[in-house]
């Protein structure tokens, strides 16, 4: 398995926290001003997201970018070392 | 003053680790093993950097990532509410 980066770690935690809280890509994407695709294509790890589009899922999703990177970090501790 | 927006307060706090760290521009972006010229960018906010990248400035700066998103976004809430 390819080393997990940063935004592959970050797509799991957004579906995880989008899915939690019953929301469709397409919701979550009206909610963030984003395009359904592209939520799909972050949630794949088809991109990399910038920071504005990374804080714009966060608080979409209602918590800070600093716990979603958190716990995007946990995951890349757990499943790269 | 136009809404701070992440990338906005991350280049701040990219800029205040590295001076704190004695890093010229040069040094962190060989650390990175990015362009000098895209760490100037980044800290003057001309970048928006992806997730993958913001994490190697992270890396190379020794702090987790989510420390220097949560410290951005306390400018945020400092300087734009």
């Amino acid at each position: 398995m390819r080393r997990l980066e940063m935004a592959d770690a970050f797509a799991l935690v957004v579906r995880r926290h989008r899915e939690a809280l019953n929301l469709s890509q397409e919701s979550l994407a009206e909610k963030a001003d984003l395009h359904p695709t592209y939520i799909g294509m972050v949630e794949r790890s088809l991109r990399n997201p910038s920071l504005n589009v990374s804080k714009a899922l966060a608080n979409a999703l209602g918590v800070p970018l600093a716990k979603l990177i958190a716990e995007a970090e946990a995951i890349q501790r757990g499943k790269s070392s």
